[in-house]
């Protein structure tokens, strides 16, 4: 190919020799943003929310194996719930769904201090924050539990964290990480959603963004993939071992 | 095509209009024999042993998230921990590894009141005894634990019960699985065996038996299916509801 001579327009980036030279950007324009969620993700907490869930419902009769109520995790309990029951052939009104929560976070709470970060995860925050990464956390729990989920990952106090409490429509509708997305500022679209979950994959999909699966909260790779995930790692130190796959370049 | 006429030779099925009459064998001779694994199959218990393996293993300042441990459950732990520990970078020496299997099994048996039969459990099991199947359960539990959650399975005395013990390999190798067909007195690649693992459908696979899935132990549909599953289940329940798909006709 002919070497091209030097062309400098305004408005336009400066061409050297066939490449387009445009001005380095900050760091925080060229990494995408990254909406975490944090049951599963960033904290293995998902046993501890299945076991809660299970015998809160035993203390209201309502019997349903462990393995129907995990694969509900990271949906709000309003939503799966009648889901759930629906499939048992039994209905349930708005203040026994109260009540059943209730219990559940009474239940949750005492578990708390069982609960451990995920492998890598504290690493992988510590890492968006040296880069300068624009990101957030978007739960469906609610601030109570989510406060105390998140005293271990020494978050900053400027990072966004979006509760159940902040928006009308929990997962897995995308409302959460739009939220997240709006306090940081910055385009939902353009944004990357991590979670372990289907739900979180399906917000993904519904917003635009793009969605990466994590196994750590105990869901199969075929199942976030077929959710969406454009990639599956097995918890955030293993995804930050392999950032380059989602085009985060900083070095 | 022509009606043939009747022939009727002696050591040969007779034939009546092309039709070939075989004497009616017994029930339990066109019934392929039953193997059913016990953990996540029959009972809901797989949750409590991830619990109660993470705890243990906490005590022994090994840190492993759940979902690696569930995804051993089945297998036997002096086969699963050496795996994980590998993983870590760990060793671990035979001691500390029954010494950690203490503790596990004394926080699992005060976890096993609170152990419920999987959906539909019961009636599976009473409808092999009506239908005359030659069946039996095999499990890598010991004894002791097993003896516990059969409780409410109310299994009749004369239906072989292979454990841990009873075997020196363990699954996912297909001993366990063997032994019970041959205290069945059948052949083990003509059974069935039922699990809820892809450890139980890999010795399904090495004994050339046929293996079929239950979801009700926290896998997915797919690792079951890519483990060699012929057909994936819910529960004991719903197999029960589409019993026919596995060729068990009794009416």
């Amino acid at each position: 190919m002919q070497r091209q001579t030097r062309q400098i327009d305004e408005g336009k980036p400066r061409e050297n020799g066939g490449i387009r030279v445009v001005p380095k950007p900050a760091n925080a324009q060229v990494i995408p943003p990254i909406l975490l969620d944090l049951d599963g993700t960033l904290v293995d907490s998902v046993y501890e929310h299945v076991m809660s869930w299970r015998e809160a419902l035993e203390e209201a009769e309502i019997r349903l194996p462990h393995w129907k109520i995990h694969r509900r995790i990271g949906m709000s309990g309003k939503l799966f719930l009648p889901t759930l029951l629906r499939e048992l052939g039994q209905k349930i009104n708005k203040s026994e769904i109260e009540s059943i929560e209730r219990i559940r976070l009474s239940l949750f709470m005492k578990k708390i201090p069982e609960i451990r970060v995920q492998p890598g995860a504290k690493e992988f925050l510590q890492y968006l924050v040296k880069i300068g990464a624009r990101w957030a956390v978007a739960t469906s729990g609610d601030r109570k539990q989510v406060e105390q989920l998140l005293k271990d990952l020494e978050i900053p106090p400027e990072v966004p964290v979006i509760t159940g409490d902040d928006v009308s429509i929990a997962k897995p509708a995308p409302d959460s990480f739009v939220a997240a997305a709006q306090r940081l500022g910055v385009s939902a679209v353009e944004s990357i959603v991590i979670g372990d979950s289907p739900w979180d994959l399906l917000a993904a999909q519904r917003m635009k963004a793009l969605g990466v699966g994590l196994l750590c909260g105990g869901y199969a790779e075929s199942e976030l993939e077929r959710a969406g995930a454009y990639r599956v790692y097995e918890d955030p130190g293993d995804l930050l071992a392999h950032i380059e796959e989602l085009g985060i370049q900083t070095e």
